[in-house]
């Protein structure tokens, strides 16, 4: 699994806010088992039936939550973009780690290589097309707080925060292709780069 | 086709030099063909009959240049990620612009987002192998003028060509992921966020 249950009940504490009740515990067994089956098969394998399977809901509950594929996507999504943990804070050097930190996790935890390959390829447009959507929300606000920073100084005064964003992304990605895996250094270079790039 | 015959004429000549000799019109239509198949139908579809098939060549002809499907991958491999153009001159911006584009060429005219795929999933190995091999052989003289850039003060002196590679390779990866095309800024806007990383 990929959370046992004392887990969810850690992880899921950020996720409360305006707006985002927390789930309750068959909405955690749905989503848990459309995770599980989205990071080890790739998205091909997340369909009702085999989420249904997985999770022990019955199918009739599940389909009383999500009417279709696309809504059970765009479910699981967002909950996999949303890595948790602590807020971004301290100064630019910390937040860039953090942000690298949730960029991995996105991927390794959530995604899956078989998620990333599948958008690069257009294999899956449903797919596609919901985790553009629930990137673009967890990324959103991740910029607006980059061009606030910038603003207060903490980043350069003029940063461009989605082509940042771009690195932070495209530099792990960039680690699996060459090496297959991420070295142990991967992350303080990159913060080193990074910081370079964009610190005030 | 991906190269017309004037093309490959056109393009095979920075290809020349030592160690490099130029390839002949049987072996161009063989890795033509290969290219072809990758690019269009992913490495799955780079076997040796499927080649000899494309391209027209009979199969012993082919056999007797590439012994196995492992030769015929290197070889293609080899070529792909060599996108050929003008060397890198100029200052560090006109470098990191040329970096970009050749990143990009290769993704879009060689590899294929397929082949990118393959490698994030490890679906075929022996495509993985040979792209780590051929990259390798491509960006260490990169990374090496890079740090030889960095001596003579036209980069930091301190800059890691190594993450550097990363953030250019992973930029493009980022931008396919999050929008399936190249925005018309990217380019521009990813060379000034580079050379601030990187500049001297």
């Amino acid at each position: 699994m990929y959370r046992n249950s004392t887990e969810v009940g850690e992880l899921s504490e950020p996720r409360r806010g305006p707006g985002r009740p927390r789930l309750s515990e068959v909405d955690e067994r749905i989503l848990d088992a459309a995770t599980d089956l989205l990071r080890d098969l790739g998205p091909g394998a997340v369909h009702i039936d085999a989420v249904a399977s997985r999770s022990g809901v019955a199918r009739t509950t599940v389909y009383r939550r999500y009417r279709d594929r696309r809504e059970l996507l765009a479910a699981t999504l967002e909950r996999v973009t949303d890595p948790g943990g602590p807020p971004l804070e301290g100064g630019p050097e910390d937040k860039l780690r953090r942000v690298l930190e949730r960029v991995r996790t996105v991927i390794e935890e959530g995604l899956g290589r078989g998620g990333v390959a599948a958008v690069l390829t257009g294999a899956d447009p449903e797919f596609t097309q919901a985790l553009r959507t629930a990137l673009a929300r967890r990324l959103d606000p991740l910029m607006q707080e980059m061009a606030s920073d910038a603003a207060q100084g903490v980043l350069r005064p003029d940063v461009d925060p989605d082509a940042l964003v771009n690195l932070a992304f495209g530099s792990y990605l960039a680690e699996l292709l060459r090496y297959g895996e991420e070295r142990p250094d991967w992350l303080d270079r990159t913060v080193e780069l990074l910081h370079r790039a964009a610190g005030g």
